[in-house]
């Protein structure tokens, strides 16, 4: 069993504050500041550009996606890191629809995270090639997978709510069409057990700064399944996806491997302390991690509808299909959650009228969730949210 | 004018170095490490989620623009940090495309940077619309605009030979023809004076990590003309470059302005140590830093020319067509490089034959420019570079 004490003390918790919002931003890992200091003063500052070669800045890309690796299901080799989760989800559906050239149908659904959707209407508008975008409700998928479908972009676990796709049926449902499918595990990697390489998943893409705790802007990651990456295209063509990038070839031949997912100079500062933060992981299995997950959610839930009653459940009831946050909704959910950051419990807010909280084992605890419950019930008990002063903050986190 | 003593005196020089490399990765500024630490630990660590609002890094990717706009030409509000250098020729590429819908010609040079042209080809693969890349000899670009150009798109200063393209006359000729022009400032920002907006230029592109000192893998900056900004689509339409990004909005409505060059989660660490290092800049005019590295880089040809008749200069002899680097050729010039930076000069090599040597008087003054003549002079006059340590050293900076 892990030792959750331990896996909490590499946190810098703020004092008077539950934190169930590392679902949006991880916090800081203790030795974060130290590994940034390091990297700029001895790293940057005294070996100035010998550090590509003698701090291995150039690898950490691949290194750093090995760590991921782990976390989700996929084996060494097959994931690398590198701009932000809008650029990789880009950089997946251009390729997947490459390899499906008949095809014209992208299926996502409703509840994908907004820039999903605008990334794939984006480089369809580009394509001019008379592909549609399907967002059908997320119950709806399943139904509609048909031979039409050439690819079928899902977040494994809904930002709102919390629901979470079934990645193993659908994946397979998806192959016996003919299609490919993308998952995009923002709220998976580091939250919940993800199989990539069991559920043959074809392209899989994720952000940092969430459960992994690298900071705000910390890289993604991308994964192409073994046997698809010597026939993907890269769109994005940058110099650091080439065979040989220091040839200065004037051609673009792509790397044999993963590494031609990369595009341009990585962010060494960012990545170093995303590494670091990965430090947390080391020991750690994500069933340990996704039984404590539970227990926690359950107890919350169990709390909240016992002293709330003016909150509806918004995530699903089955912690078989929920991923490791908990929703509710209600109509003045933004003056509530202003409220309760106020008393120092910070959650989050989705319009229209979700107030959500994550739930992240490695350093949140049974006294958190008590504690949550309490100021929860209190605010609610109280209509503290219900005076102007909640009402007006502008909404921007 | 302005105290180089002073200006100096705010980098990390490690002792024994001579950096004539700050053409590929400026040197660390000592104010960044502090800022770096309080961005992680006061801002990240103290404010959590709330940093977004509180320590206002969402404004940041608009707010550095500004501080790189003065620099380049530019009016407040017209450029935008984000993504790499890479990702920024291509939204800018494809948007420039989208412009001129009856035109198939893209030109560019051979003498610009790889990954220029690795994205313009990997665009051109996508789209499948008969688009072409002429890449002429930078001497033929001029000669070869007419009105089958859609878009040319040149890097103003040459990252071999520091040959500087006369920004002003090609962007008129070309606009004279209908076409738009993107400019890829790499190897100008805080190199030499550019005037984008008495240019007129469409568009342009940069990276931070050179003469602007961000650090290794500060991100890239966007500007685009602002008459052209509300008829710009956006292909890499990402959330944060949405009108009302946290409105959840299931359908993309691009920004009014330069933000629509947003894509995802900007990295808030690594550009807090490019907006500290820009402070460097306060009070610097480029015109002063132009007198001053033309000066130095005079002063470098006419001592090595002196002393080394086996190199041959491959930089423009005349200053105005050059930028803030001076190159030699030479057959071994990999190996005279290893030998170099052996003796604490630090310079670059580019295959096949050329050792570059980037001029940056913010940091640079005429005693390193007299010892770094010094050290090459002794080098090759003593051969110290014809055995087989040098020669076999992998070439990967």
């Amino acid at each position: 069993m892990i030792d959750f004490a331990a896996t909490k003390s590499l946190f810098h918790l703020p004092e008077g504050i539950i934190y169930l919002d590392g679902n949006s931003l991880g916090p800081l890992p203790k030795k974060a500041a130290a590994r940034a200091a390091s990297v700029i003063s001895d790293e940057w500052g005294d070996m100035l550009i010998c550090g590509w070669n003698e701090a291995k800045w150039m690898e950490q890309p691949a290194r750093v996606g090995d760590k991921i690796a782990r976390l989700i299901g996929a084996v060494p080799g097959t994931v690398v890191m590198g701009d932000t989760l809008s650029i990789k989800v880009y950089q997946a559906l251009a390729s997947a629809l490459e390899l499906r050239p008949d095809r014209k149908v992208v299926m996502s659904d409703s509840g994908n995270f907004p820039t999903d959707l605008y990334m794939a209407d984006g480089l369809i508008k580009s394509l001019g090639r008379g592909h549609v975008l399907k967002t059908p409700s997320p119950e709806q998928v399943e139904g509609l997978i048909d031979e039409d479908l050439a690819v079928l972009m899902l977040t494994h676990v809904d930002y709102r709510t919390g629901r979470m796709h079934d990645m193993q049926r659908i994946t397979q449902k998806a192959h016996d069409a003919g299609a490919l499918v993308i998952w995009d595990l923002a709220h998976s990697a580091g939250a919940v057990p993800v199989d990539l390489s069991g559920c043959k998943a074809d392209f899989a893409v994720g952000c940092t700064y969430k459960y992994l705790n690298g900071g705000p802007g910390s890289p993604a990651f991308i994964y192409v399944r073994p046997d698809h990456v010597q026939h993907v295209r890269p769109a994005l063509s940058g110099w650091l996806g080439h065979a040989a990038p220091f040839a200065f070839d004037p051609d673009y031949v792509p790397a044999p491997d993963i590494s031609r997912m990369r595009v341009g100079t990585p962010p060494v500062i960012q990545m170093s302390v995303l590494e670091t933060a990965l430090e947390a992981w080391d020991g750690v299995t994500m069933t340990d991690i996704r039984a404590r997950s539970v227990d926690l959610c359950e107890q919350f839930i169990a709390g909240v509808e016992a002293r709330c009653p003016m909150l509806t459940l918004a995530s699903p009831r089955d912690a078989a299909q929920r991923g490791s946050q908990v929703s509710f909704r209600f109509d003045q959910g933004y003056a509530v959650m202003q409220a309760l950051i106020d008393r120092g419990l910070i959650g989050d807010f989705r319009a229209p009228d979700i107030i959500r909280f994550g739930f992240t084992p490695l350093y949140i605890d049974q006294d958190d969730v008590t504690a949550a419950i309490g100021i929860l019930a209190d605010v609610m008990a109280q209509r503290t949210w219900d005076c102007a002063r909640f009402q007006k903050r502008q909404a921007v986190t």
